[in-house]
């Protein structure tokens, strides 16, 4: 059936269209089935019955299927129903226990990207992954498959690398450094980054503080041949795009299911055509991966994918027990990331950039490594190379105002030790709490600055400072301390 | 915050409410976001943002949370953020391989009714269930936790009994007999019926062709107390409520799964204040279960829980290798139940009926069941019984005339059999996809009738007769009997 767009600035957090009853009933579809509308391809969208707001020969298109079919208001597309996803089957499949092929899983995927499946039939997906487990050769086509069916990037050279850290650590803001430095040793990066998730910030956060990070693939590509890298957003790019949207379910219950894990990571840096990959698991007390014996068995997995997509990778296993850096938000981190680009700043942040940068460069096949990477970073090339991208990312040479804008909140109070002895234990989860009670992501300037790490300390002693916009806010810091401790003194 | 309702005849399929944009950043809410309502007790729905809609002090309400909050446009409500629920959690716990107490299920179960979880959450635990299975005792509270969410009915007398069949058999449509019968010998039946999910007609849709099916608690417990049963449609009654939501989303992938559907059957029994329940497991070739092991297996376990429960009950195993009576969809399958309670009609779906009548008088402790049913049925006191429950619905006595204008589709064609021989196999499921692409349950007048059953056939004699109201239907029945042969003659 031929029908008129009517655009919405309505955001249905989906690609949802709009119907009048009678043109619904025409169709033989009703709410919460699926329409396939067919531009020059076919686009699949949920339906929603509002006789007031379309006429019978009109199609509501909400704001998300707007971005998606980019078509204006009076245009005419050709809509009809869409039969219920064979992927159905195929998740049932999975569900009984069953393998699925590269074609099924070529199917599947796909269908999630077009929409096709409800977030209910994901979950269905991912709970049969997460209980009946997936085989390797299933977890190397599911790979293969979130590849596919996206964007990729193409860069020329022999050094075209990526780099991606498992999480869970407070603070860790290596990857802006690590960029920077191998950037400026002729490595090409296009390092796409997440916000935060339940984190305090996110890569992209932080580096949203000074520079735009909403880039274009045509931007990335451009970056990365000129300036050699970006610190880009990945959410909008399209590259592995079905993991977002599985990500979007797993989310619901918190869920960290192996081979979707192995599978998204993978794919994303597949993606951006990365053929030398690095991987930092940390380990230990309070971070995502309990134990070293753990963190390798990961490890391994990591080795064997890339080995199938003939990738030169190395996994490096970093302790966990504690944050890294002293700023833990997206203000805060960022004047971390300066200072240690500068030749200042904690100590620990700049020791693990510093050798996580030549781990990369090795990985590179680059000769003296560690001697380049050192170079690079004290005689302040990387500084410039990290000015450079800022710049380049902004599309003006602003660099240095926006960092003299940064600032932090305004309400700050600083949390002494209530005791002499030495800190044995500073939750991850903890300190994240506490950033997002203050107001981080949104609140960029709050957050929490640590004075200490595992060390002695005397009663008296600054612990840490929070920073945040809101009393009331502060108010619910200082009783979150109180009740759930993330430092213990003993 | 409190907010301005404004209803909006919006079928959004779920609970939903709009919100101005303005007014979502203030209570920091954003799109699939769930908020509280509280009334006169607390409300959950999804967050829709549409600034153009609603003013900041408004609050717009889709169709489905107007049914559940009932206010006018203009009442002011209290509206608050709703933490994501802790329902996750229990579910990830299913989901590790835990069993649920009955403090979490109850808690669970209390959530999915009161929509504070999304459909995909319901697919995670619902996934669970299947892979993990259920302990019997977490069974037993699974049952309690759904009855206990809903409203429940309450009977005097001795004989409150109810019936349920399994399902997967064309026609069989035994219910109105059967309730006609035993409500005339004294036995009070509140009999909730479902319309058709998959199959041809539901016992809902047949009597819809005569009777008004929508009745309310009040209506129901005023006919049980003075018809001894009714046959109402059990869907907006609020039995069980958790059931249909959990079953909307197996529906997805048209998912049996075992331990909520023995909960979600014995639920919605014992809310009607049943105790005696008989349970018909139809199995064989093309039935829902395989065979007569499967089949007891099943059987064995509703005796163990209504044991739990006090309940008498009876269940017993019928064949379904074949449909039951002739006609197969809404008006076609009425037609049916009243030749059969005029003493003619189909001679298998009359001996069936009379087999369940008998087994659940019996159930009830009255003597001589046997005798007591077939003088009901044969001196056409059943009969005159369920004219009286029809009139009653009807609020009218016009069951004559609602009969007299019951009418069979204008197109039909007769299928002659191709070949002289046996039939040996007629597929319920094939049956049930050609009544559905005929027209059935919404055109109520389209359906298949069956001349012959598993039986020896000539060659040119009339195997079945296709009704439909539309041109194209026919050719696509044609086609499909073409091509998927639901009928095989050897």
């Amino acid at each position: 059936m031929k029908l008129k767009i009517k655009n919405f600035n309505w955001h249905a957090g989906k690609p949802v269209v709009f119907l009048n009853e009678k043109t619904a009933i025409k169709m033989n579809v009703f709410v919460d089935d699926r329409v396939a509308i067919t531009n020059s391809k076919k686009i699949y969208a949920i339906v929603d019955i509002f006789s007031k707001m379309v006429k019978q020969n009109e199609i509501g298109v909400s704001h998300e299927l707007n971005r998606i079919i980019k078509l204006k208001s009076g245009s005419l597309v050709e809509v009809s129903s869409s039969e219920i996803s064979d992927a159905s089957f195929l998740i049932k499949k999975k569900l009984n226990g069953k393998t699925l092929s590269q074609k099924d899983l070529n199917f599947l995927i796909s269908e999630i990207v077009h929409n096709n499946l409800t977030e209910a039939e994901i979950a269905f997906f991912t709970a049969a992954q997460k209980l009946n487990g997936m085989e390797f050769e299933e977890t190397i086509n599911l790979t293969k498959a979130m590849v596919k069916t996206g964007s990729k990037l193409k860069f020329k050279g022999k050094y075209v690398a990526n780099k991606h850290c498992i999480g869970g650590v407070a603070g860790n803001r290596t990857t802006p450094i690590i960029i920077a430095i191998c950037a400026s040793i002729g490595i090409k990066l296009p390092k796409t980054s997440s916000r935060a998730i339940t984190s305090a910030s996110g890569t992209a956060d932080v580096i949203e503080t000074i520079a735009d990070v909403k880039l274009s693939l045509k931007k990335i590509t451009k970056m990365v041949e000129k300036q050699n890298a970006c610190l880009a957003w990945g959410g909008s790019l399209g590259l592995a795009p079905s993991d977002d949207k599985i990500i979007q379910v797993e989310r619901l219950l918190n869920l960290d299911i192996e081979p979707q894990l192995l599978a998204s990571i993978m794919s994303k840096k597949i993606a951006t055509g990365a053929k030398h990959i690095l991987i930092d698991i940390p380990y230990g007390h309070g971070a995502k991966v309990r134990d070293l014996a753990r963190a390798q068995r990961l490890g391994r997995k990591f080795y064997k994918i890339a080995k199938r997509f003939k990738l030169k990778m190395k996994v490096v296993y970093t302790s966990g027990d504690q944050p890294v850096g002293n700023g833990i938000g997206p203000v805060l981190e960022m004047l971390d990331v300066l200072a240690v680009l500068q030749g200042n700043g904690p100590e620990d942040l700049k020791q693990k950039s510093l050798y996580l940068a030549t781990e990369l460069t090795k990985l590179c096949g680059i000769k003296n490594a560690k001697k380049k990477v050192e170079d690079a970073f004290f005689s302040g090339k990387a500084y410039e190379k990290f000015k450079e991208i800022i710049n380049a990312q902004n599309g003006k040479k602003n660099f240095d105002k926006k960092v003299s804008k940064l600032k932090l909140a305004k309400f700050e109070k600083i949390i002494p030790a209530k005791k002499s002895g030495e800190i044995i234990y500073i939750s991850n989860k903890g300190i994240n709490s506490l950033c997002r009670i203050l107001g981080t992501p949104e609140t960029i300037s709050a957050g929490v600055y640590l004075h200490r790490h595992l060390s002695k300390v005397k009663k008296g002693e600054p612990l840490l400072t929070l920073y945040t916009e809101s009393k009331t806010k502060m108010k619910d810091a200082l009783r979150f301390l109180e009740e759930f401790k993330p430092i213990e003194i003993k």
